[in-house]
């Protein structure tokens, strides 16, 4: 195929790969597929959202000829645990030294609010790359500092005393419903 | 802007007018925006999963130039109400004595069935528009007659035996999670 001079073609096969947070993403869908498989849990990816601005039909088939990638006005994942809902944000940091707020967006924050005041239970999952350290933090201490700091990232040293840290191992990736069922029995009983 | 002979371009105002279940689409986004803003629960509209095959960039954002909608392998709505799971599919139809089980795909019924083997609440909201009843009917009712029976349909007298039937109003169009909390009511406690 021709594409005009400067067009970088992405095909779909490489398109997961530019996103953020790759391999912890990996790491969270087998941990869910693990899940799923075993009854613990029933936890999935919300597809990316998309702006539809063009469509045209082939063959009686309506194909999408151009749209845009949105702002995600919501989070990574959802699902449910021993039928409580259940909703978090997975993020990935280089940094060794603090987690950057940039990427994270005032209306998931809204989002994650309203799943809060109806009683389900939200979270970040955060891992420091370059530490191997992956941290669950919940969505009350990550708003907490979101909205009372004017700091533009969230110290690790924040991590350390308010998050769990999540054990990896090899046929449960990341076993984060440990921590959920932690948080559930010291505000649910 | 010019376009190939014979290919019908539609822009993305029309695009949801070609949906089904579009009136009903419409109440139950005026309900749920309600229950948002009385803080009474947090249900939404997941959006609608696409498949992506071309990108290119544009300035240096990415646009997509070739894209596919999916089958939907979840429902239409999900959330949650005093911390529990709430998952359902919304459908119209015109018929007046049954309901076609041919838009209803085994993925779906997957996923539902997911959704209550982990302990959360599952439904279908039909519209017969003809007759204007819209019930809510269990996924626990619903996958019984879609497994058991080879009928394509569901009949009507099934819906007026097994359905609640949901309450029309003009400040709440469709108050379905009165009739959730009869179902946790009877389940739950």
């Amino acid at each position: 195929m021709d594409y005009p001079k400067g067009v970088k073609v992405i095909k779909n096969k490489d398109y997961r790969y530019d996103n953020r947070g790759m391999i912890l993403e990996e790491d969270l869908n087998l941990t869910n597929q693990y899940y799923i498989n075993n009854k613990i849990a029933y936890i999935y990816k919300r597809p990316t959202p998309i702006q539809v601005t063009k469509t045209e039909y082939r063959n009686n088939k309506k194909i999408i000829k151009e749209a845009f990638f949105k702002e995600s006005s919501t989070t990574d994942y959802n699902g449910l645990y021993k039928g409580i809902y259940i909703d978090f944000e997975a993020k990935e940091t280089k940094s060794k030294t603090s987690f950057p707020l940039g990427n994270i967006h005032d209306h998931q924050i809204k989002h994650l609010t309203n799943v809060l005041d109806n009683g389900g239970l939200a979270f970040f999952i955060i891992r420091f790359t370059s530490l191997n350290k992956t941290f669950l933090l919940t969505a009350k201490d990550f708003i907490e500092y979101f909205k009372d700091s004017k700091r533009k990232s969230i110290p690790l040293t924040y991590f350390v005393e308010k998050a769990h840290l999540i054990k990896e191992s090899y046929n449960i990736r990341l076993d984060y419903i440990k921590i959920v069922d932690t948080l559930l029995g010291g505000t649910n009983e």
